[in-house]
C-alpha cells in the first residue's frame, strides 16, 4: 500500500514538472534549426532560419534564430527597423545608450529604423525569436562592432 | 524488484508520452487569448491579441490569432498583404480560386497585396497563428462575405 502512495506521488511530481515546463529543452523549437551565423557577426552559436525572403511585394524579410545560451549579435541597425517576438527561453535585448532589456517568451521588441541594438540569449538559458525586418527598401542590417563581455554582462 | 519495474516502465510511458505532445491543448498559446472577433468577420470563435500596432515608423501589423476548431476568417483581402506564421494546432488557407492549403506548426503562408483569401482552424483541432500585415500604408483589411459551410469542407 505505501509503495502504492509512493508510486502515485511520484507520478503526480512527474506530470506537474512537464505540466510547467512542456519545452525545457529550449533547442526544440518550432522551426528547424537553421544555419551558424557566422563569427564575423555573432559571439557563441546563433543559428538563422528563414521564412520568408525579400522581395518586391511584402518587403519584409521573416526568420527565426536560435541563440544558444550566452550567444548574441554584434551591435547593427536595420535601416527599416526590427520587430522581435520570443517563443521560448530567455534573453536580453538592448537600444544603444538605453538599459538592458531581459526577455522571454511571448515578449515583443520594436526597434527603430537605423537604431544601434543587439539581441541574445541569456547566460544559462537559450532563445528562440522570431525577427520580422519591413520596409528592406531602406536597407536590412549593416553590422558593427561586437558586444562586450562587460556590455553582456550589463557591468556599469 | 517486479514492482520496481513496473514503476519504470509506467515512469517511461509517462515521460514519452508529454515529449511526443507536450502542447496537447492548442487552446494554451505563447500569447495571452485576446479578444473575440466580431461575428460579422468571423464565423465561430476566434480570438485577437494585439502584438503590433499600426504606426508611421515600422508600418507593420503584428498580432496572434487563436482559431477554435471550426472557426474561420471571412473571404478578405490586404492592402499589403499578409504573412501568416502557424506556432500550432492545424487549419487552413485558401486564395480565391486557388486549392486550400492545410496548415500546421511551422508553415508560412504568403498572402499578396490585395488577394482574396481566408484562413482558419481545422474541424477537430484548434489553430495558433501569428500574422504579419506590411505596409500598412496601403491599407489594412477589407471584409468581404463569409467562407461558406462547402467553401470550408472543401467541397468540389
Amino acid at each position: 500500500m505505501s509503495a502504492n502512495i509512493l508510486f502515485a506521488g511520484f507520478m503526480l511530481i512527474v506530470v506537474q514538472g512537464f505540466a510547467q515546463n512542456p519545452n525545457a529543452d529550449v533547442s526544440k523549437g518550432i522551426f528547424p534549426k537553421g544555419e551558424q551565423g557566422p563569427a564575423a557577426n555573432f559571439t557563441g552559436k546563433a543559428y538563422n532560419y528563414g521564412l520568408v525572403p525579400q522581395d518586391s511585394s511584402l518587403t519584409t524579410l521573416v526568420g527565426n534564430v536560435y541563440f544558444e545560451p550566452g550567444a548574441r549579435s554584434n551591435w547593427h541597425t536595420h535601416g527599416g527597423g526590427q520587430i522581435l517576438i520570443i517563443t521560448d527561453g530567455e534573453g536580453y535585448h538592448q537600444v544603444k545608450g538605453q538599459p538592458r532589456q531581459t526577455l522571454k517568451k511571448g515578449d515583443v521588441v520594436k526597434c527603430p529604423p537605423n537604431v544601434e541594438h543587439w539581441h541574445g540569449a541569456s547566460p544559462h538559458i537559450g532563445m528562440q525569436q522570431l525577427y520580422i525586418i519591413p520596409n528592406t527598401e531602406k536597407g536590412i542590417v549593416k553590422w558593427l562592432g561586437p558586444v562586450s563581455d562587460a556590455e553582456y554582462a550589463n557591468v556599469k
